[in-house]
């Protein structure tokens, strides 16, 4: 654009920034902030500060809560032997809606990747080695890309040298997937990982 | 969701309203704000304030802009024997970008649709009557959809009464286009208004 009045510009170029929003998404939303109420314009603004101001990481699992230690650390009822790893805060609430999983979390706040500089230190890998034991059972579900893998790999490693048994999520079809779509390499894991009927 | 920390939930509920943003990339950019610094938040939040504050309408052309008349009503280099009839004011953008339009502009502020209850009267049609004169041409672009047409034929009927002549854009084929992908409505449009070469 560039033709818009400069405090529209400026809107445009703050949603711009955000992941997955282009520029023609960024102009839609910004217009419909001009044509929204007030209110409706105040509670965006004070929503984006307040998520600033009051969301903190959890000391125990690294998670975003608004208390220390989040509502899942301090849950009695959720298992301490099981303790699922993942990459970013968000991933637990893919877990959460499965409605399945009982244990707890640890956050690493990334993966291994040497080619953008990060590497154990930069991850939460110590505060995980502290809190494990060897009555825990540990699911390793990074992502299933390479940096993901190798992260895995890397702490695999380090919790076999405490004698602490660790998993990975199973890879394989889709549910609901269609075989025609599928690629070669998920293909390949769902052979080798097929399950006796 | 429904599993983030209330001041998450809140910023994904206020980016769910967008249009064109779905749960799922709400999720996202509410996640990217709390990655993101704090001078970012506080950048998006103060111009989501901004655009409520210091925008306004021009009198003019009931465009947006933040001194009244706007630039391009107030710019002696424009002429001011065309007039461009839009719906919204971001479709002057549009016309902008193709540097080829050197007339200005009047924004409607949508279009007549009975089943809204969007009527005449709810139209900035009394401000283009008194605006438009005999030595104009009026370009009627307000969008190829049944609301647009109708807008654009009721309003070629009263500038017909003034004597005042209006055209409405071409329709045909979009350049880059191929006839494969076409619909029928278009192609028809295209074969009626072909051209002569």
């Amino acid at each position: 654009m560039g033709f818009a009045p400069p405090p529209v510009e400026k809107l445009i170029e703050a949603f711009a920034k955000f992941p997955g929003i282009g520029k023609k998404t960024a102009q839609r939303m910004a217009f419909h902030v001009l044509k929204s109420n007030n209110e409706e314009a105040v509670r965006l603004a004070e929503a984006v500060m307040d998520v600033k101001s009051k969301i903190i990481n959890c000391g125990m699992c690294g998670g975003i809560t608004t208390d220390d230690p989040c509502s899942i650390c301090s849950d009695p009822n959720r298992s301490d032997e099981m303790l699922c790893i993942i990459e970013e805060s968000s991933d637990i609430y893919a877990f959460e809606k499965t409605n399945s999983y009982r244990g707890k979390y640890h956050v690493l706040g990334g993966v291994l990747s040497p080619l953008d500089g990060v590497g154990p230190d930069d991850l939460n890998i110590d505060g995980l080695m502290n809190r494990v034991n060897n009555n825990m059972e540990v699911i390793l579900a990074t992502n299933p890309s390479v940096e993901g893998e190798a992260t895995a790999l890397y702490i695999s490693k380090l919790l076999k040298e405490k004698g602490i048994r660790s998993s990975r999520l199973a890879r394989g079809l889709p549910v609901g997937g269609a075989l025609e779509y599928i690629d070669e390499a998920t293909l390949v894991r769902a052979i080798e990982g097929r399950v006796t009927l």
